[in-house]
């Protein structure tokens, strides 16, 4: 064993076991306690998911313990404490864990829980409580996933070194679905993936690694996860085969997340009916159209009988949809609910639409405006087996942005909300942007559909409205790089992502801590040093790249990269108007494209006023002149001047603060972080460089510091 | 026949047969005597290049007049005029054609021309007379090229209406050298092509489609093409085994090339010793590469005996060279000359060389001063089988730059000039731009280096130093399209380079009436139409796209349409420096980079000043505001207006002149110049939009005329 604040340089494994690392605890009264507690489970199920929640509990208590455990697969009650005898290695004999499913024929959970315990747990849910009467801590829930969840929470608290000689709760998960959406193709690319290539695929053909499936089946199932779509929303045409020629290779994945309670979905193509399906038409109201989809769904069925459901991105930047029928989104969606419905499957519908196509010379049309317009007048059209995926923002992922104002305008509709863990706009994964803070920012926020307690948590989970069904989704940032998701310190977005889904009340701190304990160990000063860094660094992300929520002045395309007016003169409704006296975006009802006018009461209020609208959001609703007077006393070129200047020394900051950790973590991931790191330090001071001289150049306004500007 | 402005809609080939289409001439007096001469054609030589001129005499004829050619193969004087009887057809059985080489045994040939005749012809010239006495119109040469040269000039000036009956005179090549360099890549994508895929290579192998390879040799050669580089400059891995493996398929291209008096060359990699020969090093100083090289030229001289040489890009945009040795481009050049000397073979160095890497915070390092900077010291140093291949301008092929100042720089070196008929950078063959006028304008242009008598043409004939090799070389405009150049216009850049390289005295404007004419044929209106379209088409892309000779305003990569900032802060040397106040690149000795010493006398002086630098340059050499008043008597910001409403009014304009001709040509090509224009005329538009906006917004100067500015 370690002493505290050593490290372990003996796992070498670049980051693949990430938050399932498991690394060895420092010597202490926790560790003595869990090595008390630790020596024996007992587990009586053979339920495929059951036997994983020990395997990995032997794992976990093997790593940080470094104990073996013993298993008591009978059914037997414990000694009681008063007669354990305690063993040379630590354990106690009369100590026991106890893990299993209410009812199922263990006697410890039989025992340590009463009707009313079970009662609190849901069907996901887990009660764990350290019973001093039988000696143990016993983990039990309604069905084999919540057991899981169990054991990977009491792992966690151990790894987290929390003390488990009192523990009496009952957990459950707050937002029912709590999902990832995969962007891979079938030839193996990733759309907006930063991480290597997919994992699922390559070449057209499925890769049939299904360690790493199961693995990270694992990883997800413990952050949280239970809901994976495998393939892209942009449904290319050999992808169409997922759901016929390629059914028994999907089933087999299927199979791997069943174990950790994950159900899988597929992206479907609207046209499937067309396309694969030799029918000539796929007008949501045709009779073939509606047959075709239910025998599809009753083939998959057969072979996936938990399967989740399809994820549908229809009429929007090209894909197929009902509107080419004369059908709207309701229609569409209905339908293929209707053929999900005698199986329990949903239809996830996405609300990323916007196929304006819009002219950059005209000012009045606001691609902002699109997912509100479309589907607040279908409010309560959808079957309540459809739920609306709606992006946290009414443009797409930008570092900073308003809420979609389709929370609070849609009461009748199931709907979840997407995020994106993939950093398609926050740096790609090459700079560190913890986006927990962003996510948290996003679901307290209060859209006031119901008065002041109506936060966008409250909508996503279900509970404002009543929804049946309801949750998160968020695009994942993983690849086949060995560490999952390209830079490490990405992979506490993903992490983060699960627990938040998990549970929104946890602060993004405390997501952080865990994330960094349970993947570096426990060294207190490793974890200020890195918890700073995720919690700056949205802040400094946003600091040197586009100001005060006006977004988009990345290189067209791949979105990495400073480039002012990439997005100027396009046709995606992204435009900042930047001329020698001001820039911004007029969304106001009064003078603009009244956009401000889909937020409720003083949300709207306040958006339309220049003098309450907050600073961050300036330019994302009004056009200003560089001299505009920001909340914080400075003009708004000396805000860009000076956040720039300063967000790019941060950045640099970043790195000074990661080389303090040099043989105070493990060295494979030292390196590749500081290596992430330095190309950061040096693509921020690019981005400073260009966007000071940008607007040095067009507003003529020197900047009152009199730094460099070129 | 048809009647003369009547168009023939029989030929569908949608342009394939470009200008060897042979119209059918209309009726009159000049088709009557074409018709009286040309029933009959003396041949007595069987060399290959001989029977091709026969074989193209025989389908001009046929196709222009509409009678067979009776072949006299036997030597044989023919009959004399008094003694010709008049056939039915028209043909006169005493009038004949006769063409060969001198002293081939033609007694035609042998007879009308004298010892002082033949002294005038060069290697692959021809001379040309009507022979009252023989009745016959002779075309003798010194070698077989020169008969098909000679053939192909009597064929177009037939084609062109021009009389036949007093014709005397000899023709000589100008140019020594007159080159296509294909950017083909052997997985058949072409580097900046335009025109589809290439039709030499796809997926990594030969296509083997000898037909059109021998249509593309006789379409090169009646423009006056003698030498073609296959591969792209940029050689691939694959492509480096052109000298090895495929050698025999090379070979196979050659023997086309062969009867149509070209040489073929290929482009080579300077590592080809390391990564294809096995030996350690590319150093052109090392005894194992210099022999490996050796080696390399007697095998490919082998089989293909008349092989022209070498294309080499080095060191110039990651491409391998001399200098990782230590060594200089002379050392590099020199080496592959001495394995080709041998063997009569040439290196062509290009001399595009900037690994500069520029950071576009630093206003004193400049692309433009590269080639010059690199080459000039080492003018002398390189062997007389070695030529340097100069592009036109000091950047890299924009609508207007300066010329490059190394025409006049190197006084002992040989040079060909490089021009790019591929429309990179003006318009990509989906805007019409006819480049004859800015190639004519660069050949005229006065380097001043041996007093004013000194004109890039005499540079690049080889003419004004006495050089061993001269000449001038082109990017290819060609692909798989069946028109070959994807718009049908572009065809005209095609024939005009091929003309003017052969003779750099002929004008854009005769140029485009031959091309005119034998590609539709000789309506008086419809020449009008198409010649006014092809010679205001420069004038007029250049005033819709980048302003005032300061280029680069393009979406970075691709090169199409507009971006004002696209290459603004990139590492490419491609800067505009626009600000609020003003705009343009300080080139100046006194306050810029000092690019403009690199000229001679007047022209450094012209601009170096302000005052005389002529307009079209301004922003080339000067950074000056908005307000400066140019010659024409606008300010720089109210050019940029107005060029850009006129531009996009104009290319409107090209559009509705065009369908003033349907009905007047054929209708295979007259759809497809239609739709290229119409796209053009929108595309002119969004460039006005951009650029105009651009810089509204960036000065907020008003339009005088208050004209529409987004």
């Amino acid at each position: 064993m370690n002493e505290a604040g050593g490290i372990n340089n003996l796992l070498q494994d670049q980051g693949y076991n990430a938050w399932l690392s498991y690394p060895e605890l420092p010597q202490g009264s926790l560790q003595e306690q869990y090595v008390k507690w630790c020596g024996a489970v007992s587990v009586t199920e053979t339920d495929d998911t059951v036997q994983a929640a020990l395997a990995e509990w032997k794992q976990g208590v093997a790593s940080m313990l470094g104990i073996e455990v013993q298993v008591q697969a009978e059914a037997a009650l414990a000694d009681t404490a008063a007669n354990a005898p305690e063993h040379s290695d630590g354990t106690s004999a009369g100590h026991v864990i106890a893990f299993g499913t209410f009812g199922s024929g263990n006697p410890l959970i039989n025992s340590v829980f009463a009707e009313a315990d079970i009662r609190k747990v849901g069907r996901e849910g887990f009660a764990i409580r350290t019973s001093a009467e039988h000696n143990c801590i016993a983990v039990g829930a309604s069905a084999p996933a919540g057991v899981l969840y169990g054991v990977f929470h009491l792992l966690r608290l151990i790894g987290t070194l929390q003390p488990i000689a009192a523990l009496d709760e009952a957990v459950n998960p707050v937002n029912s679905l709590r999902m990832i959406n995969h962007w891979d193709n079938f030839d193996g690319s990733v759309e907006r993936g930063y991480a290597g290539r997919s994992f699922f695929y390559e070449n057209n053909r499925f890769i049939g690694d299904m360690e790493r499936v199961r693995d990270y089946a694992r990883l997800m199932s413990s952050a949280g996860i239970n809901a994976i779509a495998i393939n892209n929303v942009n449904v290319h045409a050999l992808e169409t085969l997922f759901i016929s020629e390629y059914l028994p290779q999907v089933a087999e994945i299927a199979d791997k997340f069943r174990v950790y309670g994950i159900r899988l979905f597929l992206s479907v193509n609207f046209a499937g009916p067309m396309q694969e399906g030799g029918v000539g038409t796929a007008d949501p109201l045709d009779p073939g159209v509606r047959t075709w989809w239910q025998n599809k769904a009753a083939e998959i069925y057969q072979v996936i009988p938990d399967f989740g459901g399809f994820v549908v991105k229809a009429d929007s930047e090209n894909r197929p949809g009902p509107f080419t029928y004369g059908r709207d989104h309701a229609d569409g969606a209905n339908m293929l609910a209707e053929a999900l419905e005698p199986f329990g499957g949903i239809v996830i519908w996405r609300c990323f639409v916007y196929n304006c196509k819009q002219d950059w010379r005209d000012r009045k049309t606001d691609r902002a405006r699109a997912a509100y317009d479309h589907f607040k007048p279908l409010d309560g059209r959808f079957k309540d087996n459809v739920i609306l995926q709606i992006k946290n923002g009414p443009m797409d992922f930008q570092v900073r942005e308003p809420v979609s104002p389709l929370f609070g305008a849609l009461t009748q509709t199931n709907q979840i909300i997407e995020f994106q863990i993939a950093q398609e706009y926050t740096g790609q994964q090459r700079h560190v942007c913890y986006l927990v803070p962003q996510w948290k920012e996003v679901l307290e926020f209060q859209t006031l559909a119901k008065g002041e307690a109506s936060p966008v948590k409250r909508i996503v989970d279900g509970s404002l409205w009543g929804n049946r069904h309801s949750g998160i989704a968020a695009v994942s940032n993983t690849g086949n790089d060995i560490n999952w998701t390209g830079h490490l310190l990405a992979q506490a977005n993903l992490y983060g992502y699960g627990r938040l889904a998990w549970n929104p009340e946890l602060s993004a701190e405390a997501i952080a801590a865990e994330w960094i304990a349970l993947t570096f160990g426990s060294n207190p000063e490793v974890a200020d040093v890195i918890s700073r860094i995720l919690l700056d660094s949205w802040e400094i992300y946003e600091s040197y790249t586009a100001p005060l929520g006006v977004g988009w002045m990345i290189n067209p395309e791949h979105h990495y990269g400073p480039n002012v007016d990439g997005y100027e003169y396009s046709q995606w409704g992204t435009y900042h108007y930047a001329d020698n006296r001001g820039i911004g975006v007029d969304r106001t009802v009064k003078t603009g494209t009244g956009y401000s006018a889909q937020y409720i009461g003083s949300n709207a209020a306040r958006y339309e006023s220049l003098e309450e609208c907050p600073d961050e959001l300036l330019l994302f609703f009004h056009h200003v002149p560089y001299t505009h007077v920001l909340h914080s006393g400075k003009t708004v070129i000396q805000h860009i001047y000076d956040t720039h200047f300063e967000g790019a020394q941060r950045a640099e900051g970043l790195l000074s603060s990661w080389q303090t950790l040099k043989d105070k973590v493990r060295e494979d991931l030292y390196v590749q972080v500081e290596q992430r790191l330095t190309g950061q330090a040096a693509h921020a001071k690019e981005w400073r460089d260009q966007i000071n001289t940008y607007f040095y150049r067009k507003s003529g306004i020197e900047d009152q510091a009199s730094r460099t500007i070129y």
